[in-house]
């Protein structure tokens, strides 16, 4: 197989702070060698395993690169025992524009690992954490949030995994994490995810949902930023006290498809039960309004296909058909 | 003057209720002989005001929107005692795009009044209004959010006026509205607003914002549904008990300049502080960072410019130079 | 007045055949000191009296250019008796784009007269048109077909004028023209229309509508090419017999509104009357079809709003809200 | 091989009458958990084959979908004897925009046949058809017309096949569609094609050309209407008589590659010859005028490679280098 | 008149060196109170006059831009006597995005002087420039080069005034400049250039091109930088001895319109004479290739007009009809 | 393999020259049966090798087109001896648009090599030259330029190969073609360059880059015009005397990494050394200006990485993080 084009500004075997670029060639009709340079910061110090943390796998999320900014402004050197990889946005073309997909060639890189070096810019970097960092790595977090569109509690989740070993530590890192909400997944089509990828390469791997809509709040932003640090505490690569949230943390679960509410009405969304909200099977969650014409016909009524409590919900008031109106979990 | 060129489909004279459309022709490369259809219903019964209720005015804003294609399903025009005329969404072009402005000719509908009859698309829109319309009403009630980039605290507002009855009758009014916060506003610049058109043709003027970021919420759109009952019970023409939220209404002022906070950085925002929170001047508000490159360069740090609440945030997590921050009340 | 920026290559004092260009200076980010260029030639030979010919008033109509390039072909300038000026495409970037309004202004020429020296692209050629051709000329030629959303039979028209010399002479030309069909119009706006200036300025002035659906046929570029040449004979310029339709002219006429169905639905058009049918008030024209859903719901049933003969149609099978179904006219 | 991501939401097992989409998820910008909702009903009543009828595989395509929309308004399920599955839009992202090829990736359906469950979008649709939809049908009929760009002259066809058995019913099946022309075709590259997978698959399959320009004729759309009623009968799924057209269908051939006239010239088109015209070799077919400027330089002329009827034309009446002209087909 | 929106983040009045901002409201769909922030820079020290310094009037001009900059990092404030404003693009939303003309509203800065407060982004700064900022200079110095599209040989201009002595400060002021060229225009079209309104202020008044096609080269830099420098000693605000060109600066003439070359051909231009080459009237300066075809047709050749030197060209190998080819000025 | 889709319009056997395209369909909205035509020129005449040339790998470098439309345009098929054919424009859409990359798939043509005949646009016309035309050739010389964004001193190429006989072939037909600069390159990465397709295929190759930013001079015109003729001549193809440069070609080698200067900062680029310049390490080059704000803060500075001639630059003066800001070779 090629070589990966990714050429890094930094020596990943070196000790020490490093900030520097993550080089992608990319010719183009405004720049003929041009590159997409993605930012990467390390801390090596001492002997220890290696932690590999992300944010902006989709672009429009952002609890994440806020976390992992702060993260590598710091230079307390001293406080680190082993290796940490910072990469604040990982499809740094989607990120830059604010999109979920990269704008260069609409791939959702979540999708498509484990990538190909001699594809298009997305499969490309997929390929570079595929090959080169996730190989590097033993500790893996990976920090989403709903995006422009949707909108989630926060919660930390690790998956059901054929290695029970495995599972129970991706379970515990998770749990560390320390977010409000702890989610146990089983995956219906893992099929081209990095959790995938991660997991398959028998890494301790975790994921998240911090909120959504395009915008992050001082509580969630705080959610992601001392999850960073739990992490890497739990890891044992960061010396110091967890920073745990004040109450006990909410267990869910999404067991099959009912819990998934999609619309089949475009029009304008009147949410009838707010995140957080427990609802019963057949209570109405959403009315939605065509905004072609008014009349005196009432609007399409959406009812609770089970009980559980609303983890999710559709951000934009214009609804199209097809979209995800509500998410419904079961609280364990 | 020109006539305008809208045409109603609905006849204002008329009583009952009726649903149509106001035809403004459109001629264009997809349809040489089209036309913009913006959905308007109207109830008149008996003797009594008129009142004009809008949403829309800027197309990303849905509180007002979806508490008026509600107030449209109506069907009991035996409580009604005058005219209602219901236009969701004033702005349609924009409304359907999801737009603050007019997708077609790209003009801010709320600062180009009174418009033109021979100018573009949303200029004679805003001349419709200004020579038909509005003539035609007592009561206009013009319900504002955030939109997709600000987010605002919910308040009902009126403004400072020459005319000290007309003042008062806006300021009971707007009360009357029910939201959880009440705005007394005196503009710097208010050339164009349609606010002050209907205000200068001497009729009672309630206007709002009660949330924004693209997105409603059950408490928001509560507070618009209710409001429109209010309104139209507080003039007169709807029977029944106006409903009022459970705590009383803060009074909010924003005396000078120094209420705005724009941002001299383009990067991350990282807030530091929550919508309603109580600041001191000099407290870290927000913090911006660059997202170019990883570095141990400490983001840029924004402080209070004064004491007061914040009632309104820069939604997008992505700023620009430019924009507009957050703003800081006076709590009165 | 500030003067016209046009400058033409050709002398119009000048006897015998010039090829050339109106050439409107337009700078842009892709030509700091570029132009529009739009082609014009002259036959001038011996007295007699100047006729203007035009086409691509809207830039995806198509008999009135086929006509005038072919007539710009002619090298018999021996059989002229008088001034010829053609420009086959007045909205020359409309016309090189194939759209109906202009690419660069979104101006439709036909609303925008008399245009302004100093305004954009679009008002630029209007304004050259009322200031230095039209007062050149006695006789006055534009070739309107349907474009591509709509589609004629082929008729010309003269209009209803105060000035009944000159509104007979209109008829007279417009009827030698020799189309299939003759429309006396009474237009209810003229404001803007290039009808309107020339017909103001005392001219004798025809205009067409001879197919449609931004393509042609071969008999529809045959009335316009036999057209052009029967014009400028009933004119005195051009020596020769008329060629004139084997079957007699029907008269048409639109009283009033009625003759105009707009659609209130979107969807898929499906057509139950062809062009020249004669329908009976009620009688179904049109079914619409809402095209999300499959569903035992009947589409949208259009009814004719009045007897008379079906003399146009919407062409695109997707409809909008809005978009002009079909046009009615009464046979004379 | 991955499954195809599609779900449909109805169960093609079920008896009666179901409406409802195929789901295809769609994750984008707009929507991080959206989905293509591809319409389809089925009928389903009693013991006998199943006929797949499909239109929209290119999205300017009408005749299909109106009569496809209209054949699903049916309620009578005790005239079917067997299943009918009908989806009007096959390439429905396309359909919406009225686009030929999908406005997501740009595919020709039509071209990528059997398509891949991990591709982009077409090519997931593509996939469903190949490995679900058509295995399930005895019967295939997929409505095409011109298009946008082209028109045809109303026929059905079916293709030379090396099972005689299976060209046979094939044929057979087309005649009884009913067109007023009927075609054999040998295809020269196969390769991709909807038709050639169906083949394969050794189902009956009958294709149509009724039409294009972008637009429909009542005379068309019931050609389409009753050509799908007639199929079904002839499938032996549908009660009721055949409706045929009134004078006996004309057969076509286009025995080699001289039937295609390629435009070397981009202009503006005259054409010189009608739809069904008898052509001789030689006989001028069109004139291709340069649109930059007038001159005494004649248009230039594409003559008659052979003999035939003219059966397409180009419907845009500005031309590029490269495009189709015309088809001369031979009558047998 | 309506104030202008924009407001300084500096204090003009105020000794020392201040960088800040002219701020610009500009609400829009992705800042609903977002902002234009155009980069300034005071330098305020001791008595004198005032200059005025601009660059990128048109955006993808880079010479003046990239001195002003230059000129800002300057810490010597001690040297100065007066003030000087620097805005090294003011027409920034262009220059942001390396546009001739503002990105926003398509206007051309430099044709809309004097602007207006309640018109278009463009507008608006124009008006700040003709009713705020020139009024407060004594001596204004606007730098050009020919942009993305056009480039010329390194010269500073003045106009011919009615003003004798205005005129002979401003001649002075140019030569001062000490570019390799100087020119002495009479503008035939002067309206709404920003020379006007300045000249017409009664400032002191320079303009320059100082090269093209939308880059730079060292030697056109250190003209420009040492033009800055040159232009404030000759003004009396800064100290210093002026650097000059080591030979003596040629003086040029356009006295007519056959100066310009425009193209009546679209294609691929082949130059046939150099920058500064002097040329005889016939001979061939261009020749233009057809690129649709390779043919033996010989390309069109375009000979000079007149004799003179080359001072200015085309840039992209691709012209257009109407593009400007070439100028040929008279050496005085 | 699928056949590739190109056919041509020319007969590659047959003596003479001949004029034509090759048409590659390209089935799209705008053209259900278009294509894509690629000029093509013949030159047959008499026994001898067949040379290859061509220009427009990528579509805006110039002075391999001009010359070889110009090459096109001989008729003195009595000086040949052997065949010539000549492609201006490999990627035609690219060179239409004056892209670098095609407009249609956004590929670069000459990373994509052997290409596929079942590709996108730009895949096939790859695999049009790999396996049809390349395979006639004995001589194949592809004319570069620097493209819009990139200016080279202008050289001819030829590769270090492990068939030295090949090498050396290749070597002698680059000095022979006569440019001022002669490069022996060593690819570090030559997966999917047409250079590597050609050399693998066994045949002498030359490559070149002439200029660039996306115009030409006459002088750099002229070393692409003689360089032409000199390969042929040298390739016993055309009769004649080699046209040689006055001065002896300088050889340049860029032995490694070190060469290539990448900007980390994006902004106003201030260039400090010239086109041909020799440079010593450490010595500055560029500075690069953030546009956001003046300042007193001095811009980064940029300096030579080694010893050498700066051979490229970057040609708009606006540039982005990862954009190549020089190129430094070794003068041997």
């Amino acid at each position: 197989m090629r070589n990966n084009p990714i050429t890094p500004t930094i020596d990943f075997d070196k000790d020490g702070i490093q900030h520097g670029f993550l080089r992608l060639p990319y010719s183009r009709d405004d720049s003929a060698w041009g590159a997409v340079m993605i930012p990467v910061t390390q801390f090596k110090h001492g002997d220890g395993p290696t932690a590999l943390m992300t944010g902006g796998n989709h672009g429009d999320e952002y609890e994440g690169p806020i976390a992992l900014y702060n993260f590598a402004n710091r230079t307390d050197i001293e406080n680190f025992q082993g290796r940490v990889i910072v990469i604040p946005a990982m499809n740094f073309p989607a990120f830059q524009q604010a999109t979920r997909v990269s704008p260069v060639d609409k791939l959702n890189l979540n999708r498509i690992f484990p990538g190909r070096p001699d594809g298009s810019l997305t499969e490309v970097i997929a390929d570079y954490f595929s090959r080169t960092l996730v190989p590097m790595a033993d500790y893996v977090l990976d920090i989403h949030s709903g995006g422009k569109t949707l909108d989630f509690v926060p919660f930390a989740a690790s998956h059901i995994l054929d290695d029970k070993q495995q599972q129970n530590a991706c379970e515990a890192a998770a749990k560390a994490f320390g977010a409000p909400y702890y989610l146990q997944m089983l995956e219906i089509d893992a099929a081209g995810l990095y959790d995938t990828l991660v997991e398959e390469s028998g890494k301790v791997f975790v994921t998240t949902e911090l909120g959504g809509g395009g915008t992050t709040y001082p509580h969630t932003v705080d959610i992601a930023r001392r999850g960073v640090d739990n992490f890497l505490i739990h890891a044992g690569i960061l010396k110091g006290e967890p920073r745990l949230p004040d109450t006990e943390a909410i267990n869910l679960d999404m067991p099959d498809f009912r819990s998934f509410i999609f619309s089949e009405h475009a029009g304008l969304v009147e949410p009838c039960v707010a995140m957080g909200d427990i609802v019963r099977e057949g209570e109405v969650i959403a009315r939605i309004h065509s905004i072609e014409r008014t009349s005196s016909t009432a609007p399409a009524e959406y009812l609770a296909p089970r009980d559980g409590m609303v983890i999710c919900r559709h951000v934009p008031s214009l609804i199209k058909i097809g979209d995800c109106l509500n998410v419904i979990a079961e609280v364990v």
